[in-house]
């Protein structure tokens, strides 16, 4: 059962091991089914190089109970099922913690949009969240982590702004699709590592001005964007990434 | 049609990301073909793994409109069509968001000349032009950032400084030919890391010294040069690279 | 004879220098058979692609003679001897040059925990020795060199604390066995990185709240644990990483 | 003719370019045959994947004219004549403009020696010799180049110290062959960087103390060396690396 999101929540956490990011086991991707109300991730500490798709853990949206899998799901899935509650649009979530992205977590700071590679993932600075208090840490440490996220969101969209930092920890990032979580952890990684060394060149740098981060915002995501294979003429082959 | 231009402009552009330097689909390579009036270049978002010679995109020189290919060239195109319309003697243009250039794009500063690996390849700093206006934000934005990279050059040699860096956004590299412009963008990321390192062992370091600066450029680029293959005895293999 | 632990130490020698982080032969894994008194330990300055399990030493636990094998055992054998006699839980000990932890090693600094990465792997800070005199140098300094390990753990839990850096040298690690010793030694190299970077974004950063490192070290290593998948319902696939 | 040494010089340059550190065409391994009064050395410009045994270059140690080849050699080549001719032990000379060891030459700053990975290859700071006068650029650069190290090393023995900076430009290193010449380039590149990360961690950080420079420098290349595996026992096999 559940085959297909299985190999794409599959494939996806391979692509992110792909891309050189992943130390050791650190990293997860999830996918949701809506309309079944199915969560398929990662197993807890597993390596990458000897996952099978069969290893993936189906869970319930609704209270997390395993549907499928012989493994443990990964130690995040609170969390996970604390943001597709929450966010409605969001069909793949990814938690891991590269280095720059969780450097910014642990200096408990957020992103500044400093360029257009960042502009043309976040439409703003990337928003970090409040530490968990004692009690919440005492409780349900990964369900709240969660929550500190959804609370940060409260007056921000999250499809503009697709991933936060936790302080003291790292980044969570989503999007449409695991393979789309997938590529704004990627980015936030790259331009996370782009806006450290732009502070150590130029301390107290100005953030990219407003018209500019509107025009590579809009231009991949709003109405009329123009950027990649989307919309294009008929005929035309359409990709992924 | 358009068969050696097409695999030159594709060969160029895979050999960038063999380089290791591009992050998912940031980048592209063009090149031209200036007796019939076409340019080739790299289609919009599409994976360097997945693409193939025939995804590369034929358009006009003169109006930018395309000629072949079923794909919708790089949202960069009118930057490149604007450079090779300003500067005859270009034969292929790249564009990537490498990381050190990026962030000194960011940091909104020229990259300093502090060495023989920079004056290799580029005959002083590698300037930084200005900001576009808003109105050009909203305007033409991709004509326009090849506009603020032709008015930088008013007084500038663009063979003796075969780049630039777009504030905020990233590198801009040519040369004579798609490969050359690829081995320029290389060297600039190469050099700019240094750059970087240098300013963070010696805060305030002097630059090369005139006559280095000038011996280096000249003796690879120079009526006189003696560095590589190019004018060596009859009979000796000759390398592109 | 001893073909399961030189196997052992080969693997977990040469999955160190999978992980990319050894520079030549930089970098040596030992394992111990306490039943039977033996270490196996990686020969000396043998390039890694040239090494076959038939190369790894065995030498006694007691004395450090060599039981088997035609080659020299590594010249840090005295220090690995020392700490499997002072550290009865500890299976494998590895050491290696790896670069941010021996920066750390160089500024004479152990590293602080500045978030969940490093909590996941040790329960604190990551000690720091002090320098050996100049007559323990003179004498037998790699006996030495882990004795003022040993030392600066009169204090602490070696199995809490599975690591230490020696000032001006580099970081030793240890664990359970071969292989879990190289994913500290994997694990101290990233977190380094990480500390390092999240002091140059916020100089003066405040180290990970008591409660989430508790929270952290504990979900992975207390009794009560539930990362990873040991004690997993039974049937369940387990795997050693 | 000259099979043998073309075929080491051969392969230290591809060694060179295996270890990553190389970029495009820059870097170029010599090697010297004293009795025969030959040396081999890399063509210039030419890429390290197209390079064949055959097209390395050999010419007169003594005059530097070309005995043997196709192509011209190495634009470096005067300077490496130039460290043949005055230090007698050396078989093998690289140069590269590796990314840390650059920086610090950019700086115009010797390396200090800040830990037993540096004290392993160097006895003490890397050399940083004066920047050539402008009379010396204008006339024979590359003779000049060699010139500054040699005078550097007045009071400095050159098996100590196997390698230099050159301000402005980049480090050259030795050994006893072409692979040893390498490895110093290696460790050369590696311990830069960690010096740069100690500087970064601890302004002001001390050097290593001498009794600790002396014992691991001595327990490599003394005569009394216990690193590695030559002298061991008969039977023993040997490594070159």
């Amino acid at each position: 059962m559940h085959t297909a999101l299985k190999q794409a929540v599959f494939e996806a956490n391979l692509a992110l091991a792909r891309h050189g990011l992943v130390t050791l086991t650190w990293g997860n991707v999830s996918g949701v089914d809506r309309t079944r109300g199915f969560v398929a991730i990662k197993p807890s500490g597993v390596a990458y190089d000897a996952m099978k798709p069969e290893d993936i853990v189906v869970v319930s949206l609704e209270d997390g109970s395993v549907l499928e899998g012989r493994l443990r799901p990964s130690s995040d899935l609170p969390t996970h099922l604390a943001l597709y509650r929450a966010f409605p649009s969001v069909g793949g979530v990814v938690h891991r913690h590269s280095t720059y992205a969780t450097a910014f977590a642990q200096a408990c700071r957020p992103i500044p949009c400093y360029g257009t590679t960042h502009a043309d993932h976040f439409h703003g600075d990337v928003p970090c969240t409040r530490f968990l208090s004692p009690d919440e840490v005492a409780g349900d440490y990964e369900g709240g982590t969660g929550g500190v996220i959804v609370e940060r969101f409260q007056d921000l969209d999250p499809e503009a702004f697709p991933g936060a930092l936790v302080p003291g920890h790292g980044p969570f990032t989503w999007g449409k699709t695991p393979t789309k979580a997938v590529e704004n952890s990627v980015a936030l990684e790259a331009f996370a590592k782009m806006a450290f060394l732009t502070e150590s060149l130029a301390p107290g740098a100005a953030t990219l001005p407003a018209c500019i981060l509107d025009k590579h915002y809009l231009r991949k995501h709003g109405a009329t964007a123009y950027y990649g294979q989307e919309g294009a003429r008929p005929g035309g082959r359409h990709f992924s990434s």
